[in-house]
């Protein structure tokens, strides 16, 4: 059995994780760290775990965590597993970092976009971008794992078969994104309140989200060229869910069954991501509470552009799940242990 | 493998239990009847499905399906499973049905709220009222096994412990009860749009409901009297769950701690009921697309009064994963297999 | 003009306010308080009264809103109106307090449910409680108003007429009752954000509800005698809406006809509550944004028990609506000046 | 008195045409037709208007209704307005067309996008496109006006002032919009069932959705060029609400406030259009009910695109409300009357 710790167990993608491994059949949780809760029981904080589990929240303390257990998650605001990690514990333990700060390769663009002093820059050339699809085998020898972010995922997944192939311009992309509001976090704002959020929809952080510098460093290996991007995201009335609509220019007449060969070929072996019948619009409900990625495209002949759609669960392919998909992985496990959930509906 | 069919594959209910039976390990379906959309694939009806499910919706015809499976489940509306049952299927085959043909053991009663006449009114005693944590010996036995409904499963295990102590006054039984949308069913009727459910509530079926005699005889059998109750049926708009909040008059003087032990004694040995702790409210949003149903109480002494509180998830206890749970029960096999799903928040 | 000053003006009962008198004819806003945004342009936060409300946010002053404004509204958390009316300001100016201080005779009562002490008990005895269907001609002369719980609202107006008219055992009322999330008001609190609430429902205060004593009361008076209930109230996935659902045993044989003429009697002149016709249930979206209370009943034979049921907005005619019929009343306007809202459906 | 018949009453359309008109002064409903409903109490198919409207629903006979009536609404799927009007009727009363039927200048186009033939295509020159802000004085002469489809509306109000000002490239337009599901009719349909909506969101129509030529032609009458453009509509869990999100490259280096002069400019005297302050992004909650529809934009120097977003309430300003707008116009009303609706919050 793995030996799971995992700071920051009460945030919602903190309590997914914990979903997730109860189901898990190799693995013991050992911590459930949560500064905010400590001492309280986790099936007080989260009623649904009732019975289920019994143990209390601990502090978020890694040196003791990377004496007890095998990995350790990290399900914190940015800064700070960047903070805590060090020589020491990445000897003893293996880190899977939720937050964002092992995800960018040059620490001036991290910096600059999230507004923080990085304060473990030394590791971030080791540190590995878990996309499973992308990555694995460096993911298997990786000791610090950076779990891609919500939107880059579904983002990355969805554009990247077009780029591989050289059939769209990437100085034309522009990804408009929708999510669910468990993205937003557990934290106590007005503006998350339950009337704020329903019957409503916004952008946000518009030009300005922290996801597109993520977006742009992975979209760039695929198209072996530097990218900037537009990445518009979206608050819907939902507790889960992303979907992903992004348009590019082709660069040459291409037929349908083309594009779909190419994604096709992508995916052959994958088995969370979904390439979608013609016209089938990818949709959030058809992959809740699942790992898959559904994708889709349509070509316009008018425009001379490609509309590409992706649909996925912000907390299990965006976030917890991915994270138990890079653990397999790390751990020399069937890549799909404990993620072989049917998505539920309605 | 205990080979499956299922009648009525493509309703909520429906699609719950293949939802179900594909995370089942002792368990292949066979058939997946669905008279509306024969031929279809099934993954093109619930789009979850693609890559997970191949097959295509059969008719519903419960002769064949009595020479290829070992259960046939019905999802079915009232009357289907009355009109298609007899000696023959029976001989080969158990059937569990999710309908409520066979529930209530007073054909008259059954006809009279139903407004339908029972055209298998010989099998009605044999069936088995599929109760588990009540019928559980009697349901290993049984061939041909009532599924209970989803208000009456919330409302008997709610209620029964007090009933069993004989502390409540069963002529002062009160049952106030709201349902997600799902309860509903897939028919395209104008009441059910989205935009018609969202943003409101309402009773309905006030002093007329279907499952008014079913829960009076479940309950009947606890008190050891004939019951009659007031229950009051609301729709809510959310996809899943139900929550019962029940009333009575106590016929003594009883302690909290008193109540506590009764509702604890008679849900030691059940995986599936929650007794939470005290002033607990139950959430249907805490067992989200689990088995579960959380129950608590609380004494009003002003009033002399106790409001018993009940919370599960419609489509999972409330239907298909009662009956899961009593095919595992009818098959010999773990109670929960395939049913260990930890809820699912948010 | 009359004008009007606002106390707590960026709640959300506040903001309801204010989108009532801003198309009231007879009215100008003269002051916007609200301690958590003094200085703050109102339209900042509520980006709805954008070009529409150009003023910022005042402090919470009294006093100096005296000497300013004819009438004064407080929607503020108990206890606040309370600290702050005197006679100095009473002579100077009507005030219309929509929080609890004033709503109850008994003052031990307001203090034990309450859990504070009222700091002016003095003024309970003159003060009128605002229900303007029962107390118009006292509302009338009234400078200091309680206007009324929307629970005691929307549950006095559906029971009421059956009391007065004694066919209803006063002691076996009960009242579950269902409420929009917008009654929690607008505070930054985990309970309230839209991952918590959506796709939920739960009841909360069981048996300790503190307009539990503000019904009894205003029953009570109907009946003609002290009267003791359950009420249970819960949380629904919606903005706005109460919906209560209210038992209770019938004294003697009635039929639909004498019921339905008890209530067609006692509304026969209220604009606002509308006795619904047979079997049609009361729904909470068909009154939104509205002034109108929705009531209707159902009697039920078997139990010998009488269903009945009401539907309003809880911000409109359980709070700023009501408070506006109050103000109409007490500067001598026509009663539904400013209220003439046709609900908003879908 | 203005006497209004309405032709397809009982649609959500048909149904705020009635709310707003109702409280409008100077109009009279002198015929609600639906030709689901003949007979039925208007109140009983709209609860909402129950003691509101006492009539029944008629025929949808607009040669009978051009009789009795100064203007006609049709609230109606294509093809039927195409199909009723003819000269006698023109000569007699007014139509206001909320159908496409004629949007379009081009008949080909019609006929392509809708998938049927044109029948009246000889008033299709003469019809005015009621898009108030932009043919106010050619409407104030119309007799049969073409009322604007809900994504063009905001589209257009969103896109217009940077066309004029050719800031931007017009061949880069995509426009990517969500809408709540009241603008997919009340039709019994599966897809837009409660549970099938809700927590789910999805794009449709990609690539062909019929409002897309009527937003090029009118963009182009801005641009003063043919535009072809990508427009993606979505569908999201709430009642009301159109957002879009538009992306375009722009032509030259413009600052932010050269842009918001250009937007300030061209609705300095529109009451209904309110350009927000800077970094504020359009919410559909704070228009819901009102006929405003709220623009800003973003302007990103990293791709040299300007991101440009608009948000109204899609029965309002997309519809009835924009259809009253018009009304006024050519009845020489004050343009407002009737809609001078404060958002409702929450």
């Amino acid at each position: 059995m793995i030996k799971v710790g995992i700071i920051g167990a009460t945030g919602y993608a903190g309590g997914e994780l914990v979903r997730l491994l109860m189901a898990h059949k190799e693995v013991e949780i050992k911590w459930l760290g949560s500064r905010s809760y400590i001492d309280k029981k986790y099936s007080e904080v989260y009623q649904n775990m009732f019975q289920i589990i019994d143990a209390k929240c601990m502090d978020d303390n890694m040196e003791e965590l990377a004496n007890q257990v095998d990995v350790i998650f990290t399900a914190t605001p940015q800064g700070l597993c960047a903070s805590l990690v060090n020589e020491d514990i990445l000897a003893k333990v293996k880190i899977i970092d939720l937050s964002a700060d092992f995800r960018i390769k040059d620490v001036a663009t991290y910096e600059e976009w999230y507004g923080i002093k990085h304060t473990s820059a030394q590791y971030i050339d080791e540190a590995v971008y878990g996309l499973c699809e992308v990555n694995r085998e460096a993911i298997k020898k990786a000791r610090l794992l950076a779990n891609p972010g919500c939107y880059p995922t579904c983002s990355n997944l969805s554009i990247r078969p077009l780029l591989l192939n050289k059939v769209i311009d990437a100085s034309t992309i522009i990804i408009d994104a929708k999510s669910g509001t468990s993205g937003a976090g557990r934290g106590a704002k007005v503006n998350n309140l339950y009337c704020e959020v329903n019957e409503n929809i916004k952008a946000y952080g518009v030009a300005t989200h922290r996801h597109t510098p993520e977006i742009e460093e992975q979209l760039g290996y695929a198209a072996e060229e530097k990218i900037v991007i537009n990445f518009t995201p979206h608050l819907v009335p939902m507790n889960r869910g992303i979907l992903i609509t992004a348009y590019a220019s082709l660069t040459k007449e291409v037929s349908y069954e083309e594009i779909k060969a190419m994604y096709d070929k992508c995916y052959a072996d994958e088995k969370f991501v979904r390439v979608l019948e013609k016209d089938v619009c990818p949709e959030t409900k058809w992959v809740e509470g699942s790992n898959y990625v559904d994708v889709n495209f349509k070509i316009d002949k008018r425009t001379n552009r490609i509309i590409m759609m992706g649909a996925m669960d912000n907390l299990v392919k965006g976030a917890a799940g991915q994270a138990v998909q890079n653990m397999n992985l790390m751990f020399g496990l069937k890549e799909s242990e404990g993620l072989e959930l049917v998505p539920m509906f309605p």
